[in-house]
Order: structure tokens, then C-alpha cells, then sequence
């Protein structure tokens, strides 16, 4: 690369994890960013380019020199947030799910027909999860065409990577008669105007903001809008994200009427596709494993909102094992934290849970599930590598052509409970301490396609 | 109370758990604080004495009023702590527990020999503890004499109510030679010293901070000193904190070597007193349970630990049912996260974990048990008013006579995941966002009896 190419380049300690289970700390390394936003090269000391570039990006005036206590990291991935719920974070976790859905979530998503309401709580929850460290976020919106649009737009502006979805569902045995699309037909047209309207946008022209096909999950969709669906995704070729497989009545309820699983079922709809993102999987056998991996479809991961509603854990043991495309998700409202690092804890937290058992009456043998237990370093790569894998984009690690979505994680940061004991943390020491007590202040920078967007 | 008396009134909205599961939020209310840093009175508008105290305290210069977003919340009770493993937190949790506990923890307890390390680890250990609201932390510190009494001294420094153990553990067949007691006697003479030197301290002559007799565990003792230790405890009715039934292996060691209990074995070497508090109980039964009720006997609950190093999680819902003294613990470095509220979210996710099981592989009538939720109310509680309780201290609510140890959480700061609307948020939904989503940075003010010991 010329002088003129670098937009930017950045020395210090980055630490990502190319792939599962394998964490890269390299030293006092060096990556330089092209006028595109992608990694254009990323070097170590004593490589032969290391030198010439350090030269190049400082002639150039590019060159940032993280300092002590400041590593680089890949931006966040979040793979599975409700943004209509975000004002309902952290409430009513103490009431059972239909409660929870009937009586908070259903009549606060239908409040975003008011397209200022919508505004004013997008930008917070956008804000919220850059601020987080979230470079990347898939989200559901709500019904609304205006309002969905909305989102994208203050994605857009915000300058997250995002990939947004009109919410389709038009079954009026599962839908509150007002907060369901008005007719199959008029949900199946919003969702073609929304593709259409986000992939318009005025600066979206290099696709930072996409549009995902979105059944909100089978039973609130009729046959019908779910063929339709599959139709627009093979058309378009766009996203599509669904929950599949997440509690026990769910999983029922779909076998019941559909003879199948809900892998197998979404399948038969066309909407298993590699652009594909199953929120949660925790019921999901052997059978739906192999048909998921066949088709490239991503999995997201929710782990906190897995031990309040959904009645079991996703086995992420299980699905890494068999080389399955898993990100991480927030699943903000039903996980009530919107940092995927405290969802990277949880994840281990939550596969520790299955390893052990959680209940002291049942004897040691039968208690739990040998082996099921993630570590930190599977983790991490869930919330980076793995959560690009499953949306398909290029984002999660430091190689080239790679987007350079990236975050600073600040150690020296005071009053947080981030503390680094530098004679006796070493090797991924530091991002282990990284996973379990960085803070939203711990993350000072983040950029997202090589442009800053917090400072 | 005459203006004289008055050290301190606040008038503003209060929070707190009188009892389990009930939560008082007392909105415009006053709270005056005597010059011995107890509770002298609560009162409400419109109550007799509001307005009498409220100008008493004014004209005193006394009185600060809560800006809105500020909440006054009672301290927080940190039941179990390792103070000497504090370095160690967020670290080798990926590890197997005697690999955790034999490469890692045993080695780093063992340099408290050293008081200049000791001193530097404490004095950041309290600092932190303070500053997440922990006015009120039972820690477990060394075998070292010296070392322990300077932990001692730094929480009496900084003013944190404390409760304080030199560890005895003597017993050669479970510990390394490099870490134990020099002799059972010597081991008895150094946890008397102890008690003498903490009581003497210069500055606690009103008890701010307690020594605590503390028999690591049974496994790591002889029955000569576990029976050496209930008699100094009952000589010198002191404090006693110990492990109790955390794990499989400790649990079924007990068995075979006691022919009975962890309980019931504490209980025969005159270890289980009302000033006794018992880590984890994990595995206790219902006999366990019941003699624990009898002696007035407290627990320390500590979720995220009990799902990293414990095989189960303990059996809440049923303690609190039986209403026995249950607090919180954040168990450093066993539980990797220094915050009381992070273990009140943690307390109610391991309690839906046991509800409703982990397993996808079980039918949901095998998964679970039934109704052992509990909510962030009872979660709060033992947070607070449930630590006093197993500890036997007037702190943890807002009462006359209590110890005014409380905390501000101002849901206003800049740049945290904390985040109220107004129009939206009722009742008691703050505190759950408090539980679910306050940050270290939320908590901006901390006194102790009275005392301001965080700014």
C-alpha cells in the first residue's frame, strides 16, 4: 500500500481470536486500515514489513500509539436484540413469559406507531450499545414500516453496522389483534418496502445498514407468510433472523403443528439460508445440528436470557464441537444487559451450569452434562469471529480484508473494577479480566469500518 | 432528638427490604442520623415529626436533599470474601477446581508472608469493595498473623464495616507443606493473637471492625484444632465463618471422615453459634436446614461462585421459605466479579437455572425444581438486611436504631447502562434496573455508621 492509502494505522497489543478456542496476543503489533475501512495489513515486530509501514502511516501523520493498559480488540457482535424492548430492560423479569409478553413487551411494541416515540428510543439503545462496544448488531424492530426505518437510519447515522428487521407476524391466534401486521399480504409488502427503503438510504450505498427478512417466529406467522417470506429472502437474498427452538412450548407447540421441528419446518420455508441467524437453538437435536451446519446458517447464542425464559441452555459445547456458525446475543429485553461482554461471561457461566447441574438432589452423575463447559477464549471468539461468521460479514478478527470494526479496552481506567496486576497477569490473563470486569467506561474507542464512533 | 444530636438528615426517595421480599420505597422521605451513626428516625410527608425534623436538621446545616435520580439504599453486606485472592480475580476460572485452587490460589495465599504485598493487595481490595457500595464485608485472609491484622487495620482505615479471619488450617493430609499452620497449638495461639489485636486496635473501640475465628474448612483441619477453635469461640464469643457442603468432594469427605454432615460436624465442635456464618451449603439438607434455624445459625449465598466451583447451586427458595439468616457473598476469587448487586442478579439467574433446569436433553417434568425462583426483592433483601441478619448486625435497613451504612445510586450519571424513563418506571421497577444494570460509577456516595467513606 501507498502513503495515500492508509487511513489509518494503530501500534499496541491486539488480542482477537481467529478461531474458536484460539486467542492471538500480539505485541506491540502493528495494523493499518485502508481508505475502504478494511485491514490492509497487520504486522508483528521483526516481520520485514513492520518497519516500512510504521514509517509510511507516521510520514502520512496516521500513526496512534496505543498506550499502556490499552489493548485493541475486534468490535462486539450482537447478534440478537429486540430494539423495541429496550426501555423495558432490566423490569417485570420476575413475571412468567406470557405475562411478561402480554402484558409488557406486546403493548410497548405496539407504541412504536408513533414514530417519534420510536426515535427517541432508538437513538438511546443505539448509542447504548456503541458505547458498549457493539460494532455490530442485528435487530428486530417492531411491525411498523416507518418506524423500522427509523432504526436503520439512526444505525446509519450513528455509523453502527447494523442489520434490521420489520418484524412480520400475522397470526391472530398467537397476535393481540393490535400488535399483528393487518393482512398476510400487507406484511409482505411492508417487508419488501422496508428492503427496499433501508438499501435506498442515502449513504448506505457500501451496505453498513441491511435489511433482514423476519418472521418474528412460527407460531405468531401463518403458513402463508412464512412461504412469503422464504420467496423474498430467495429473491432478494437478503438476511433472514427467527427465533427457532426456544422453549419448551415453543419447540411443542411448532412439532404440533408443523409435524417438524422448527429447524426442519423453517427449512421446508425457504428460510434457512447462510444469510440465516436462529436466535436461541436450545432445543434443537442432533438432526436440526446437521441441517443447520448444511445450510451455513449462523446460530445466535443468548445465554442470559436463556436462564430466565427459555427453559434450558443452548449446548454451546455441542455446537462449536460440530464447527457451527455461533455469535452471541444480547436478546435485550429477555436478557436484561446490553454489553456482549457480560454476555461472554454469562456464556461460560451458563455452560458451567450445564457441566455441573445446578440441583444438589440429584447425585453428581446424573446432575449434569460431562463436558459441556465453554471457556473465556470460545467465548470471546462467539462474540467476535463467531457472531461475524453466522451474519456472514467479514467483521470479528484482525486479518486483511477484514472491515476494521474495533474497540479499545482502557485498563487504566479509574474507578472500575477492571485491575490488572502487571507482574503476575500474563499471556490471556488480561483478556480473561477483560471478559469478567471491563466496564462500558473501560471502552474508550471504538470504530466501525475504520470510522471512529466513540471517542 | 434535639438539633444538637443530628449528625446528619437526608431528605429524598428511600429503597429498602424490610423484609424478605418486601420492598419499601419511601418517596420525600427523611432520614436523621445521631452522632453515633445510627438511625434516629424515617418520616414521611405528612407524617407527625416530617416537618419538626426537617427543620431542625436545616437549621443544624444538616440536612442534604437527594437530587432527582438519586436513590438512598442501605449498604451493601459482602458475606464471604477472600481478601488475599484478590489479584486473582477473573483469572484460571477455566481451570479444574484443585488445579485452581493448588496452582494458583494456595501459591498466591502463601506470599501474604510478605506484609508490603499484603498491605498493597488489601488496601486495593477495600478501596474497591467500598466503592461498589460494600459498607459491610466478612472476609477470610491468611494463615499470616501480621498480614491479617493489616487487612484489619486498612478497613478500619477506610472506614468498612468489617469482619475479620485469620485462617487456621493445619491438617497436613489437605494442605500444602508450604501453606499451613506451623502446629495446631500454634495455629490456636496465632487466631487468639488475633482476636486480641484486632479488638485493640486503636480507633475500634466501638467494633467497626470484628475478628472472626475461621477454620478454612473441615477437610483442611484437625479435629484438635476444629475443637480448639469452638472453644476460643465460645470463650471469646467472637464471630466464626467457615465453608459449609459447598462441593461434591468436600461434601462426601465430610461424610466419610465425620460420619456425618458439614453441619452437624461444625455443630459437635462447637462452631455453629448466631454469630456463625457458613459458606455456600450447597448440599445441606433438610435436617442440616433445620439445625442451622435452631442456632440462629447465618449463610452466605453465593451464586456466581456456587456455578463455577460448587456442582450446584444453593437451595434459596427453600431457605428463605424456612426463614433462615441468608446473605450474600461475592466468594473472591471463586466468584469473579467484586459487586453485591452483580450477585443479587446472580441470585435470581441461578435461581431460574434451578427452577427450570439446564438440560434440553431432559423432559421439562425432569429439568427443574419447581417454584425455586426467587425475585430481585428477596435478592435485595438478603443483600442487605439478610446479610445483618446472618451476621447478627442492626445494619441493612432503614430503622431506628440501625447503623446508618448506606449507599446513593444516581441513575443520572453519564455514560452508564442504568437508564429510567420517567413515564415508564414505577414502583419498585428502579431497584430492578438497580439489581440488573447499575454500574460501580452509579454509586456515588457510601457512609458508613454514619461516616462518608466514598465521595
Amino acid at each position: 500500500m501507498t502513503q495515500e492509502e492508509i487511513k489509518l494505522a494503530l501500534r499496541g497489543t491486539l488480542i482477537h481470536a481467529p478461531a474458536a478456542g484460539d486467542i492471538e496476543v500480539l505485541q506491540d503489533a502493528l495494523i493499518a486500515v485502508d481508505n475502504g475501512g478494511r485491514v490492509a495489513a497487520v504486522s508483528g515486530p521483526g516481520q520485514p514489513d513492520y518497519g516500512k509501514l510504521e514509517h509510511m502511516a507516521r510520514e502520512a501523520g496516521k500513526l496512534e500509539v496505543l498506550s499502556a493498559g490499552e489493548y485493541l480488540l475486534p468490535g462486539l457482535v450482537d447478534t440478537h436484540v429486540h430494539a423495541p424492548q429496550w426501555p423495558q430492560l432490566g423490569k417485570a423479569l420476575d413475571r412468567p413469559l406470557d405475562e411478561w409478553l402480554m402484558n409488557y413487551t406486546f403493548p410497548l411494541e405496539a407504541r412504536y406507531a408513533d414514530t417519534d416515540f420510536a426515535r427517541r428510543v432508538y437513538e438511546n439503545l443505539v448509542h447504548t450499545l456503541v458505547a458498549n462496544g457493539t460494532t455490530t448488531a442485528m435487530y428486530y424492530a417492531t411491525i411498523h414500516l416507518e418506524a423500522s426505518t427509523r432504526l436503520a437510519e439512526i444505525c446509519l447515522e450513528k455509523g453502527q453496522r447494523a442489520l434490521v428487521g420489520k418484524i412480520a407476524m400475522d397470526n391472530p391466534d398467537q397476535c393481540p389483534d393490535y400488535y399483528r401486521d393487518a393482512s398476510t399480504g400487507q406484511g409482505l409488502d411492508d417487508t419488501q418496502n422496508f428492503i427496499e427503503q433501508v438499501q435506498g438510504m442515502p449513504g448506505n450505498s457500501h451496505g453498513l445498514v441491511l435489511p433482514v427478512v423476519t418472521p418474528r417466529f412460527i407460531p405468531s406467522c401463518t403458513d402463508e407468510m412464512l412461504q412469503g417470506l422464504g420467496e423474498i429472502a430467495t429473491r432478494t437474498g437478503c438476511h433472514v433472523q427467527t427465533h427457532c427452538s426456544e422453549g419448551d412450548w415453543e419447540h411443542a407447540y411448532v412439532l404440533e403443528r408443523c409435524g417438524k421441528t422448527d429447524t426442519l419446518s423453517l427449512d421446508g420455508f425457504g428460510l434457512l439460508t447462510p444469510q440465516t441467524v436462529l436466535a436461541h437453538c436450545n432445543f434443537i437435536d442432533d438432526d436440526d445440528m446437521g441441517v443447520i451446519k448444511e445450510r451455513e446458517t449462523g446460530i445466535s447464542h443468548c445465554p442470559l436470557s436463556n436462564l430466565y425464559f427459555s427453559n434450558a441452555v443452548f449446548p454451546a459445547r455441542e455446537a462449536l464441537d460440530r464447527e457451527l456458525q455461533v455469535g452471541l446475543g444480547t436478546d435485550i429485553a429477555g436478557g436484561a444487559n446490553p454489553g456482549i461482554l457480560h454476555n461472554c461471561e454469562m456464556a461460560v457461566t451458563a455452560s458451567r451450569a450445564r457441566e455441573d447441574g445446578v440441583n444438589a438432589d440429584l447425585g453428581a452423575t446424573e446432575r449434569g452434562t460431562p463436558g459441556a463447559r465453554i471457556d473465556f477464549r470460545e467465548a470471546f471468539w462467539m462474540a467476535t469471529a463467531g457472531g461475524g461468521e453466522a451474519l456472514g460479514l467479514k467483521v470479528g478478527k484482525f486479518l486483511k480484508d477484514y472491515a476494521f470494526d474495533a474497540i479499545v479496552v482502557d485498563t487504566s481506567v479509574a474507578d472500575t473494577n477492571l485491575i490488572i496486576w502487571e507482574e503476575m497477569d500474563t499471556g490471556d490473563d488480561i483478556l480473561q479480566k477483560i471478559v469478567y470486569n471491563a466496564e462500558r467506561r473501560n471502552i474508550t474507542r471504538v470504530w466501525v469500518q475504520g470510522e471512529q464512533v466513540k471517542n
